[in-house]
């Protein structure tokens, strides 16, 4: 009877999608990231400063493939969802300014599910200045997150495309490489709970990775020209890089060496930590080509070296030891 | 062994995903769909008209769902996510201009399944003169499909809202109304190769949902103030509608009534032909409210008759006998 009691509680205080209903459901996402052009057949952004552009992009997000809810939050997974598609919208030099969230999820699914997912979202979108406009909600057998960026590109000078590397620029990078795979190596290991408390950035750079808002904005107006994130791994990046602009790329190894804390998580798990660093990926931080200094934010990791149609990358000019990146199939 | 042959030759001629791997998958994607905006980090679109701002939405379409291979074919699918995103935008009064597609499949599933899939998408965006500009694919358990849709809206005249009915405007509506859903009832009824080839005009209706390009662009410039699409069912649609604008709409029952076709159909399924009309919804047709006469494609189908905050919809003054939409969960 008292269990009962307790379940019937519960029920209310923590319902289902199915319990609620659609109407609740988007009520509770737009009460977590709030906007006023949410709400119509389709959102309106204002102009953009004049002579600018729009960018967009899209990422898809399978539960237990891309994210896995024994060991990410709602909330990170909604956050690391707007870092991966905002860094896409970095990467071409623009600045982030709106994100539409699709959302796929079985009828019994808590709503505080996706009152933490909205959350994550709301809060992250925040940091840009941005906004989640607008979206649609399904029921579905798994979890399927897509989330849209949108983007600024203002001004004259040209978007950081992939085939704008060229011979005799520097290859700049910001941020910390191999956090994220030695975040995953760890967790995979010990669960997350096992995981010792010293790793924390590393868990945090995996679950719910953060980058500075801007960089990409910033590199374009200090003279970046090609630019991507690391995100199916460095070596592999930075290969479709170099093989969409004709170059071939050295990496200096002391530039991007794992951090004393990606080492000891190495070692722990057996692993090499170079392997994180090469071909982990997910962390990201964006790698460019500039003939100037590195920006703000930015350090210098290598030198475009040559016209070579291959795109070759190498590290101390020779093969890296990792080069396979992330694929989807 | 003449099996194994063939099962061989299949495998060779009918690759799966898993076999090609992501990259082949993405080439066969920009080969039916092409652009050159596609394979950077972020699609940068052109400049808009002056003073333009940019409209957004997306759409999320399960299989089993949404759709069901069962009967309708992958380009049929690829065209319907389209045309059902294409109406959001048009709603808004805005021209579209490109399209995302973020896709979600079993690595066991045909290669031909996306090469098809992108061809119908890569159609309907054509009969727009808009393109696919990028996306994402990841393997997934079930097919799961997201299309983003962008739209640029010109000119000084305000976006057509769902808040912007007012008292003594005329209700109008383009296209078909109920084709769709009786459509649906004959397919489940008989399956799609058992329905007799005059209901044809219905089929395609609900298995690749068109509508002409601009109606929505033409109907602001005529003056048209709120606007949306038949998506939910149209007694639904019209709710949301009046509910937001503070109004109360009634529908004049002769100009909506069923089609032959349509009144045909449901005697063949034992439904009443104005079901499928009043809450089928999935036409895509737009409805909208003016001061002015019917724009070109329009015809007027009511008026919009009072401030009322509850958003009454009556079909000749009365209760409509049928007003549930479409709901998600």
């Amino acid at each position: 009877m008292r269990k009962e009691i307790m379940a019937r509680r519960n029920k209310v205080k923590n319902p289902t999608l199915a319990e609620v209903g659609e109407h609740a459901v988007i009520d509770t996402i737009m009460r977590h990231a709030p906007s006023t052009r949410n709400g119509d057949d389709a959102a309106v952004l204002d102009h953009g400063a004049p002579n600018s552009r729009t960018v967009i992009t899209t990422d898809m997000l399978v539960e237990g493939r891309h994210f896995n809810l024994d060991w990410s939050n709602p909330a990170e997974i909604g956050r690391k969802a707007i870092t991966q598609n905002f860094a896409d919208v970095e990467a071409m030099g623009a600045r982030p300014v709106a994100a539409l969230l699709a959302l796929s999820a079985p009828n019994y699914t808590r709503l505080q599910f996706v009152a933490d997912l909205a959350r994550g979202i709301g809060e992250r979108v925040l940091d840009y200045g941005a906004e989640l406009v607008g979206g649609d909600i399904t029921d579905g057998e798994n979890i399927v997150i897509s989330v849209t960026a949108v983007g600024q590109l203002g001004g004259s000078l040209p978007a950081l495309r992939l085939e704008n590397a060229r011979p005799g620029q520097i290859l700049v990078a910001s941020g910390g490489i191999g956090d994220s795979a030695a975040g995953y190596a760890l967790i995979s290991r010990f669960g997350r709970e096992g995981v010792p408390e010293k790793f924390a950035p590393l868990i945090r750079a995996h679950c719910s990775t953060e980058m500075p808002p801007g960089r990409g904005f910033v590199a374009r107006a200090a003279g970046v020209t090609a630019m991507t994130d690391n995100s199916d791994g460095l070596i592999a990046d930075l290969g479709t890089l170099a093989r969409r602009s004709g170059v071939s790329v050295n990496v200096l190894s002391e530039t991007i060496a794992p951090s004393p804390l990606v080492r000891e998580a190495a070692e722990l798990v057996g692993e090499d930590p170079w392997k994180f660093v090469l071909s982990g990926g997910e962390d990201h931080t964006l790698v460019g080509t500039t003939f100037g200094p590195p920006p703000t934010g930015f350090r210098q990791i290598g030198t475009v070296v040559r016209h070579n149609s291959m795109g070759e990358v190498t590290v101390d000019s020779a093969h890296p030891h990792y080069r396979e990146g992330w694929t989807s199939f």
